[in-house]
C-alpha cells in the first residue's frame, strides 16, 4: 500500500477531527469529543499552536494521524508528548501506524527532544508489545491523574473563600 | 505559618532547580536531572516559555513550588500539566503543597482550561487520597510510557534507513 506522511495544514482539521471522532465511537466514548473542527483550527494554527499533527495520505485522502506537543521534563528537558496516534479502522495493519510512530520519533531525534511521552491502555497488549519492541518503556508504578473541568469549577468554588 | 504564592521569575530558577534537585535526591535519582539553571532560565523565559511556576515564598526564601505547562486534549481541548508539585522537606505538613495545588486549579479555572492533569505514583497513597478528596481521578487503565533519548536514537537510526 502505498502512502505518504507530512505535516498537516488548517485544511486538514476536518479530516483529523473525523479521526479524533471514529476514535472516540470506537471506544464508545461517542460523547466525550468537546472540540469542534473550528477550535482544532484556530488552537493549532495560531501564532502559538497549541499542537502539531503528521497525517498519513493515500490518495488525497487522510487515513491516519499522529498528534503532539511539546512538553517539559524537569529532569530531562523539552520533550514530546504524542496525544493520539490513530489509524482509521479499514487501513489498519498495513504499516501506517508504524510510518506516522516512525515519523513523530524521527521528528523528536532530529529536533534534539529529550524524552517522547505517552499513555496506554493497560490491556492494549499490541500496542504495548510494539512500544516495547521499540525500545520504549511502559512505567508500572505511575497512574495518571484527571481533574475535569467540572470538578475543577467544583473544587475551586469550595476552597477560595478561605483565601490562602 | 505565614507564606505568600506568586508566578516565579527567572531570578527564581536557581531556588527552582535546588527543590527539583532535592526531590530527585529524595527519590534516591540524583543523577537523573540532567537540566542546569541556565536550562531553567532559558526555556522558561524565552518568547514562547515551556513552563510556568508557581512558588510559594517565606521570608524572602523560596519553599515550594508549582511547575506545570499547557497541554491539549484531542476530546476536551486546551489542559494544563502539572509536572511537580514540590515542598522543601522542612516545611512539609504545614499547608503549602495544598496552597499551591489550590492556586494551580485557581489559574486553571479562570484561564478557562478544560483539564488538569498530573502523574502520581501508585504507592503514594497521602497524595492519592488527597487528589481524590478535591475531586481527581485516578486513572485505574491508563499506563505511561516513555521513550528515553538513547532510546530514541537507537529507533530512529535503526528504522529510518528502510524509508517510508
Amino acid at each position: 500500500m502505498s502512502f505518504t506522511i507530512r505535516f498537516a495544514s488548517k485544511e486538514d482539521m476536518p479530516s483529523v477531527h473525523r479521526l479524533i471522532t471514529e476514535l472516540a465511537v470506537f471506544e464508545r466514548e461517542p460523547d466525550a469529543v468537546k472540540i469542534s473542527v473550528e477550535d482544532l483550527e484556530k488552537q493549532g494554527f495560531s501564532e502559538k499552536p497549541m499542537f502539531q499533527v503528521f497525517v498519513a495520505v493515500q490518495n488525497d485522502e487522510i487515513i491516519g494521524m499522529a498528534l503532539f506537543y511539546e512538553r517539559f521534563s524537569t529532569w530531562k528537558g523539552k520533550a514530546i508528548h504524542l496525544e493520539d496516534l490513530i489509524v482509521t479502522q479499514s487501513k489498519r495493519k498495513l504499516g501506517v501506524g508504524k510510518a506516522l510512530y516512525l515519523r513523530l520519533m524521527q521528528y523528536a531525534y532530529e529536533n534534539d527532544y529529550k524524552r517522547v511521552a505517552w499513555d496506554v491502555l493497560d490491556w492494549n497488549q499490541g500496542a504495548i508489545d510494539f512500544y516495547e519492541h521499540s525500545g520504549a518503556t511502559v512505567l508500572k508504578e505511575w497512574r495518571v491523574v484527571h481533574m475535569t473541568e467540572e470538578n475543577l469549577k467544583n473544587y475551586v468554588e469550595k476552597n477560595s473563600h478561605e483565601g490562602i
